[in-house]
This record gives C-alpha cells, sequence and structure tokens, in this order.
C-alpha cells in the first residue's frame, strides 16, 4: 500500500511518518511541505538519521500528480486544506484520512460559522466518517474519507460517549470539561509566547470564551433526547511537550454508587475488544507519562464527596489524538488489525 | 519586633525565612527543626549563603523557652502541631500565625472529622482569625492568633468571595473548582512518585473524592441563606515547582453580560486598596509565572459560550498561599504597611 | 528464546521490558524484584496496561531455580549482585548479561578497589565480554557472559575509540570528558535531593574528585604505547528524565584540518553497517532529544579555535545508555540482525 | 538619581526595571522599546502588575531628548548600539552603563574582527571600564562609562582570575570552559529551535567553533608573561530558563593539595567584602538554583584524580550575568553600598 502524507513537516506530520516508517504493510511515496519542499527530511529532523527509508525522503510539493501514486492520502495540514483535494483523490479511487478539521463536523453551516470559512466540499460532508477508532470502528472500515477526531475531543468522547449511550448520565445538569494539553497542541510554531522561556514554569488557559472543539464535543455527546446540552470546554497549556489531561464534571443518574458500578461496567464492556483504551483499576489516577509515546487512552471514574461523577482520561494529543488514531483509522480501512505498526506502551519514564 | 519560625526546613519555612531575613522591622531570633535541630541554616539551604544574618542561624528545638524569646511565633509545622503550644504562647502574650490547618475550621467536629485527629486546643477556634489577609484586613489587625489560609483556598476565595457577597451568583446551582498547583504544594518530600523523574513531563490529578481543603473552602463561600453549597474541587499536580491555576466554574444571576460587568466593578472596588489582588484587564488570562516569587494573585472573569462563568485565578502557592501571606498577616497584626517587606513583583522569565 | 530480566522494578529493567516485550524472536518467562516480589507488572508500571503480555507478568523473586527456566539471564541489578549468580547459570548452559558494573573491568584489584568489595566471580573476569556492540560485534556474538558498558563509557568511547586506534589523537596531552545526564542516570529514588522540587531548574555537576566511570573509560581508551592517560571525567545531572551530551576535549596530531577530515572518515567507515552511530553532518550538533527513546548514538567533530578537537555524542541513556545497548546484545549473542526489536528513530519533540 | 533604560522590552531589560523599580535611590525617568513605543509595560509584562510606578510606565522612543532627562543610562540594547550614543551622553555629564558588548574589548581591531562591524566610538575604548563589579570596585567608582561583562565571561572570571593573578596556575597547559545556560541567554526570540517543544528535554553544544565570549574571557585571563593562552570555551544550552554553570579545568602548579588549599584562600580573601562571590564549603558543589534570582556567583574548587583542577561556578545569567552586576556596578558609580536594591539570597525551589 502506498502511502503520502501531506503537511509532514508539523508535529502531527513527522509523528505520522516515524508511525509509518515502521509499519509493515506501507510504503510512503511522498511526504509533501510546502515550505521545506525539496529538503532532505533527515537534516530537517535529525532524529530520524540511521532509518534507512527516512535517509532517503525528501519533502515534496503538494501537487495532485505526487499524491496521486498514492493510495491512501494523509492531510497532516491546517484547518481549510483537504476540502480542497480530498474530491478529485477519492474520484481516483484514493482514500483519504484528514488530521485536521474539515471533515469533523457533518453541518456545513455549523463548519463555516466556526471555521470562519466556506467549505469547499461540503457534498462530502456527509459522506465523511468521524474517525473515533475505537468506538466507530465498523463504519470507518467501510469508509473512503476519514476525518480524524481533534485531540480534546478524543480525549474526552472516549469515556463520555459509551455512559451517555448507556444512559447513566443526567444531561439537563451542566456538564464541565476542564483539559490541559502539552504544548505541541500549539503547534511547530515560533511564537515567543510558545518559547521555552515563556511556557516553562507556567501554566495558564486559553480559548475560554470559544473554542472549536467545543462543537465537535458537543455533536459527539448529545443525543436525540437532549440536543443541546449544558457544556463547558475550557483548555489550557501544560509546561511539557506532549500529553492531554482531561477533568470531566457530570451528574449520574439513580443511585450515584450503582451508578457509578454500572459506569465502569460499560466502558470494560466498551472496549473490551481493543487494547487502546483502558479503565484503570478503581481508585488509580490515570497518568499523562504512562501513555507518552503509546496510542492509547487511560480513564478512570470517581464520585466526588459533592456527589458529581468526575471522569478523568488521559491521552498523547501527537498519538491518540493525531498521528496514532490515523494510522489507526488506516489500520480498519485496509482491513489490518488495529494495532499493526502502533504501540501501547507508553515510553516512562 | 522578635520573630521564631516553628518548621523552618520545609518549603513555606524556608520562603518565610528569605521573606524576614529581608524585612526591616523583625528579628529572627529562633527557626526550628525536630529533624535539623543542631545544623547551619546555610548548609542546609545553599541559597542563604553569604547574608549576613542567615549564616549566623542554626536549628533549633522547638521547646518553649526558645520560642518565648519571640514576640511573634510562626508554625511552618504539620497540621495538629500548633495547636499543642499555641496556647501557651498567647498566655504569654505572643502573637502566633499558624501557616497549617489547625485553626482554620472554626467548628470543632469539622477539624476532627476532615483532620483525623482531636483537636488539643478548641477554645482557641473561636478567637483564632481566618487570615485571608486581602479580605479580611481589620479582623486581623485585632488579632492574637491568625490561621493562615491554605493555598488552594485562598486561590479559589479571593476571587469569588466578593462576587457571593454582592449577591452576584446562583448558589443553588453546581460550583466547580478546578484547581493545579505546582509541585512544591507536597511539601519537600522524598517519595518516588515525586522523584524529578516521575513528575517531569506527567500530570495528573489527586484526591478527587477527598481533599481537606473542600471544607476550607466550602466554610469561605457558603452563605447564611445556602449553608451548603453543590461544590465539587478537583486539585491536580503541575510538573514545575511553584504556582496554583484555579479555573472555577459558577453561574451569574441575571443577564450574563450585565452580571459579569458588575462582578468586575465588585472585584474592582473590593481590591481597590491592596496592590496584591488584580484583577486582569478584560480577555487577558492570568499567568502562574506572572505572580511566581510574588505575593499577588491574578484573577480575570469569563463567559464561556455556555453561559458559565469562568473565574480564573493565580498564586504563588508558597507565597500568597503561605508564607508571603503569613507576612501580610505579621504587618497587619502588628499595625505596618501591608506591603512591608513583600514584593508585589514576580520574576519573569 | 526465553528470556528473565532480574531487577525488573527499577529504570533500565522496566526499559528492558519494554523491549522485549515486542521483540519477535523472545519470550519473558519471569521478571524479579526483590522488594516487588508477587506484585502485578501493570500495577507497578501502569504504561504497560493494555499489552496483554504485560498484563499477565507479576515480580517473582530472583532464585535460581525461576531463572533456569530462561536461556538469556539479564541483569538490571545493583553493581555487585549478578556476579553472584553469574557461574551458576552459565554452568546451566545459560547467556548471561550484566547491566551493572560486576564484569566490565577486566583487572580483578581495579574492580575491587573501584567498587568497594571483593569480586565474587573473578574466574569470570577474563572470558565476560565487554558489550560495545556497534565497535565489538565479532566477540559479542561468541560471548556466553556480556559485560554490558555503563552510560557514559558508551557515548565517550563511540566516538572516540575509533580515533584512537586510527592513531589520530596525541594521547600524551590532557584528554577531557565532560558530560551531561538525565536524571535517570541516578536511578528510581526517592531521595530528597532527586525530587522534582529540587532538580527542576537545577544544574550541577557531582562525582567530580572520582567516579566509577572513569576506570571504565580509560580502560576503553588507553593503548599499549600509552596505557595511562591524562585523563579527566566530570559528570553533571541535567533536569531532564533521559539523555546524555558528553563533551570531549582531546588534541589531534598534525595539521588539524586535515587530520579533522580524515577522523570524519575513520568514523564513516567505522559505523558503516551500523544503524545506531551517526556522524551528523558537518557542522551540526548532536542533540539529545533526536535520540530520546532510540538506541541511536549521533556524534559530531569540531575544531574550537584554540585548536582543540571537540568531540559530541548524544545517547539515551536508559536505551543505548543500558537496554537498548543490552537488547543489541542478546541479538548478537542469538545470531539476529542488530535492529531487531530496537528503533533506530527518536520519539520528537 | 534618574534613570533610563534603553531596550527594556527584552530579558536583561525588564529584570533591570525589576530591580530599580525597587532600588531606594532611584527614580526611572524612561524605559524605551523602539518596537514597543507607546505600549504601557504592564500590559507587555503582567508580572509588573500592582505596582504603582511600573504601571504608570510606557516604553518610549529612545532618542537623546528622553535620555537626557537621565543621570544615568543603561543600555540594554543588542551589540552595536550603545556606541552610537555613549559620546553624546556622557558629553552631556551623564553616566553610562552599556549591558552589551560595545565597550567590553579594549582593542578596537579584536572588537570590529569578533563583532563585525566597525566601532562607532573607538575614542570611549580605552577610558571604558570593564564592570566586573567584585573585583574592580575601585576602578568602577570612578567610571564614567562601564561595560557590563558577559554572563559565561562573568562566571568564569569571578573564580579563575584571582587565582592566575595569585600566580597558581600553570598557564602554559591547556584550560578549557565548559559551561552551560539557561535559555535565557538566546534572549527573548521567537525562533522554533527555542520554542518549548524543541527546548524541553533537550541539552546541546552551539558555538563551539567561535563564540564571541572567548575573546572577552581569554583577555580577561591573560597575563603579561603569558599573552595568549591555549584557552578552549564551549557554551551549551540548558533546558531551564535561567542560571550558568560553568565547568573550568585548569593546571595548578606546585603540590596539588598544597595549591590547592592555596587557592581556596586566595579566594576568600580576594571576595572577603563582597557578599555576592561565595566560596562553598570544601566538597559543596555549587548548584545553579542556589543562585536563581539572587545578584551571587558561587564557586568552588575540586581536584580531579586525574591532578586536574576543577573550578566550578554558578550564577543567574539574568541577574549577576547581566542586570544584577549593572545595578550592582551603578552602585559603585554612585556611592551607595553594593549591596543597595539587590537580593543575595535565590529563590528556592
Amino acid at each position: 500500500m502506498n502511502i503520502a502524507i501531506v503537511g509532514g513537516s508539523g508535529y502531527a506530520g513527522v509523528e505520522l511518518i516515524r508511525l509509518l516508517l515502521d509499519h509493515p504493510h506501507v510504503t510512503i511515496v511522498a511526504v509533501t511541505s510546502r515550505a521545506e519542499a525539496g529538503q532532505s527530511l533527515v537534516e530537517y529532523y535529525q532524529h530520524f538519521l540511521g532509518h534507512p527509508v527516512a535517509e532517503s525522503l525528501r519533502f515534496a510539493l503538494p501537487d495532485l500528480e505526487t499524491l496521486s501514486q498514492a493510495d491512501l492520502i494523509f492531510f497532516a495540514t491546517p484547518n481549510g486544506t483537504a476540502m480542497h483535494s480530498a474530491q478529485a483523490l477519492l474520484a481516483q479511487g484514493k482514500k483519504v484520512i484528514d488530521l485536521a478539521a474539515d471533515f469533523r463536523l457533518p453541518d456545513q453551516a455549523d463548519w463555516s460559522q466556526w471555521y470562519g470559512m466556506a467549505h469547499a466540499a461540503p457534498e462530502l460532508l456527509a459522506e465523511a466518517v468521524y474517525g473515533l477508532a475505537d468506538l466507530a470502528p465498523q463504519q470507518i472500515r467501510q469508509a473512503r474519507l476519514v476525518a480524524n477526531p481533534g485531540c480534546y475531543p478524543t480525549s474526552v468522547q472516549l469515556p463520555l460517549k459509551p455512559l451517555i449511550a448507556a444512559g447513566l448520565l443526567d444531561l439537563t445538569q451542566p456538564m464541565i470539561a476542564d483539559c490541559k494539553s502539552g504544548i505541541t497542541g500549539a503547534g511547530r510554531t515560533g511564537q515567543v509566547q510558545h518559547s521555552f522561556a515563556q511556557v516553562s514554569e507556567n501554566f495558564a488557559a486559553y480559548g475560554i470564551e470559544h473554542h472549536r472543539h467545543w462543537i465537535e464535543i458537543h455533536n459527539g455527546l448529545r443525543t436525540a433526547e437532549q440536543p443541546t446540552l449544558d457544556f463547558t470546554f475550557t483548555p489550557h497549556l501544560l509546561p511539557m511537550p506532549r500529553g492531554i489531561f482531561s477533568t470531566i464534571y457530570a451528574s449520574l443518574k439513580g443511585d450515584p454508587v450503582q451508578s457509578l458500578a454500572q459506569a465502569r461496567q460499560v466502558l470494560q464492556h466498551t472496549y473490551a475488544n481493543t487494547p487502546f483504551v483502558q479503565l484503570l483499576p478503581e481508585g488509580q489516577v490515570p497518568q499523562t507519562k504512562a501513555v507518552r509515546g503509546s496510542n492509547s487512552c487511560h480513564c478512570n471514574l470517581f464520585l466526588a464527596n459533592s456527589g458529581k461523577l468526575v471522569v478523568t482520561s488521559v491521552i498523547d494529543n501527537l498519538l491518540k489524538g493525531a498521528a496514532g488514531q490515523a494510522v489507526q483509522n488506516m489500520n480498519l480501512m485496509c482491513g489490518w488489525p488495529i494495532t499493526t505498526g502502533l504501540s501501547m506502551t507508553g515510553i516512562m519514564p
């Protein structure tokens, strides 16, 4: 299977390259980057030195001819990029996985409002499958076009959607996702505010009044009976490169202790067939470090003394929150075992 | 004014020593530490080398005779220590400031339940003044015994109490404090879980089901009309030494935009006479780094797109959350300007 | 091939487990830890959760019966441990790789002097092969007992030994290795001095007057003509978990520019057949981050304006400096390709 | 005394502002920044919020009229800036302290060669006093124009110059300064290579073949008898904001143990009258953290087992290595006690 990666110089792209270089069933035929076209991959990213395939790769321009050499194309590009090429590639019989947001919202008006531009391929919105890989494997297996979920939405939805589907949560009550992300969530940037001197020993929220992942998460959590949720989402930046920790506050229906036990069972049952989502033993708190470098999501459930359900979940934002889930989606789309080329074991410490 | 510090070898104690060494109106007559008695301060803490007074200090045993040389005694000791000596010191006409929790809860039964031991000086609970220095200066000025507030409670109450007092919040709605602290909040410990290798590039919650600061904060926020709040508190540990960031979710009464404007006015008015609490300009998010090394609290208010009020606040947990506020309390008790010996300017970057 | 790991609860041990769990030719039959015997691996180290084999492992006691189930035994134990069991295991036809120092020095007197105890198996010292895997593959292939090199000695010898062997350095001149290591070099410890609060934003040397790796490096560098070198070694601890950067000062013979060019050729030629040692393009400085999580050593050569040769080299101390090199040695001893189960690509960023 | 700061938006400038705001004898009349002219200081740097004087400051343009309001002008500007204005200011009777390199080298040809431009005020080179404040107080007291030393040169020269002056070192032998600096040494930059994601958990050398501080240090160390030294200098960047650790290798004359004892006496005697340079007790290694936030230099001497003298020294690069030493120089030039407005106590932890 021939693969192309559009936008290979950002952090999600480079992580995708790392995974695909060692994937047993694929060959990378093109890595593109407008800004770095012509440059050797290993000069740009020293950590690939010594890998025989990586040493032969150079960034190319992302023209259609280049991409057409591949059977499956990953877009690790800014929002509003993949939508311009997806139709042409699908028409050639290619598969497409977009790591950006172009196909994450089924409603065209929502998309235009939250992303501030017209959508260039609205006819694909209905077809695109939202690639929450551990929850929707059947649909993804059939898909030609997969919208890889956002990092925060992945960390929030994986533990929460099954509880909602099982009817365990009181959706009329406020739900709050207080999420903390490693700085790579801000991308490969040269802004002073993301410099080491500024970020080190600092912690702060951002996008409190408005963040695009709100609509993506809200879409994923709402139900037919409760189409609009009292949902608040606050992202924060952590002084560390990778990792998302989500602390989610919700209200259980019925007796809290019994419902909590049921909720544990629901998660265990839902994720019995994937090694990538792990409910921790009772009382253990997930640690971002335990999933660093892996495609895993660790989660656990707690009852606060106020009676609120506190859902906690961790992922590596560049893997399960981006490149790892994208490879898992590729595995599904290609009929390979989901763990092919993916690690379920973090790098500790 | 002669000063003694009981428990001078922990991080709050050592920060207190640093502040008092350069305070123009006090002389440190004793620094005690059972574990380090006899040792020279500068051998234990190299950063005091060169300070002429620090070079002459040795840790002493905390016996009553030693403490009696002082006019004011700080306890930077574990919970359940100050309550054994406070009565005797007050009887000698001394002033006492406890940085631990012994006198933070007015109700003896609450204290015993949350701290797991009998209280040794229940007769002092009513007299002790809760030293939230920027909010209760008048009471503190009259006090003989001040309970220095906890770090999380300080960061949550400073921005929230004035809004509640002004009647702006709907206290029947859930209130959530999602708080993140630098690792010095765990004290000067030698546990593997607090080692650099484990904490670095890690983030996690702890004490989700039960943390002693819950009752302290709840006490501070509840009102006569609403004596029991639907209040949830979750602490987390950040991979950095100092700093607390609190993200607090509450519900405004009335029109959100108008109420938000009123809330800003209330905070500006409440803190007009102290340089240590700063409401940031609209839209600016507080940064822990901006208060590192200072006695300041920076806060700001936001409306989430869900309509929830999001209150954000930062302090340096060892200063405004411990030693700094203790010195501010001393300044009040002694009739000195509150800024004496305290910095309002952080160390950046 | 059945494998046992003695001392599996330290950082080198746990990294070895991670590598071996995904190695295609081996089965872990025992992981021992006196302190943690009986405990489940995944409870102790959350990052293994979800790995089907890891989930079934429990720490065992390190008795001979347990170890005898294996064909090859790794010792990731403190110095002075493997020497007590190695003879018995070899007698049973097992292969042994010691990640500690027991078999690193060929001379018994040296060992006793530098390690402060009598050697329990001096008869094995001559047989043991020093496992600098990329430099001595032939000898390692024949070995029953391999002494896995120390982390600092690996980072210093890989770039330096070939230059000495080629006669390019003036060994009568002072040679200095100024080495900086991530904190995991200090092991999995609970000492206050290794706590996050102390190590974070701190940097210092240690062991300046005496460090055991001095004799190991000196042994590796000296020659028949120059059996005693004017060699100085200073280790330092970096505020980061992993990675060693060695800055080595030496004197080239002859014309510096010509000799430097020759030195580059020597390194290229020496390491032409291993992907794990990479001489960077001229002018590029090795970065510890580029080898984090990989078994690679990146190095480069510079001429200071003083004319001194400055050799720079980076490794991940837990991989190429411990567990990774140990697996590479196993691959050699078992006749497998050296890259089996090892990554040459770091985790960035 | 009225003070102006030219280039107040960089890290040295902002640290200077922090010190001067609390200095009892000075008033800041202007802070300039071409890029930020017109902006309020507290909007640019939140950590000044609440300081009554800071709140009234705005960045101005650095024209002569503005600067003429001051009696003493600090230049915290890029190299090649102060030399254009110094003569005019001195002619008006002002005092000038340049934190950049314009006046650090007495020889015009050296300066042009190492800084790559013609010198605009060569006539001032002879008059300018090199402001190594703890070593040359008498000369600085008389100076109108002080060249504030570089950060690395300060950390290397403070412990080394007195040993050379006392004739204890064999200057015919190689001398090596292996120096490690916190990232603020690179300035307030927005380059990707200085972003948190890249710097965190990374360590590397830079400028190995050529760094401008080489000539400055060489100038400071050479003697009439040994005008050219075999001196090598290698700077490295640490993943932490502040702090320099210098490891310096030199050769003692005579019996090493006796000479070491003499060397200790020399340092104690040289720095008996300044609290800012501290020789640690025998065997204690300096820690960068112990001087963070202070104007101190901690140093110590060791004998490696090779017989080499290993000199270690730490400073805070933004204080003793920049703004702190500049204020100490001002204190000297104005006849105030050297500790005025300066802390000798670091912020720990």
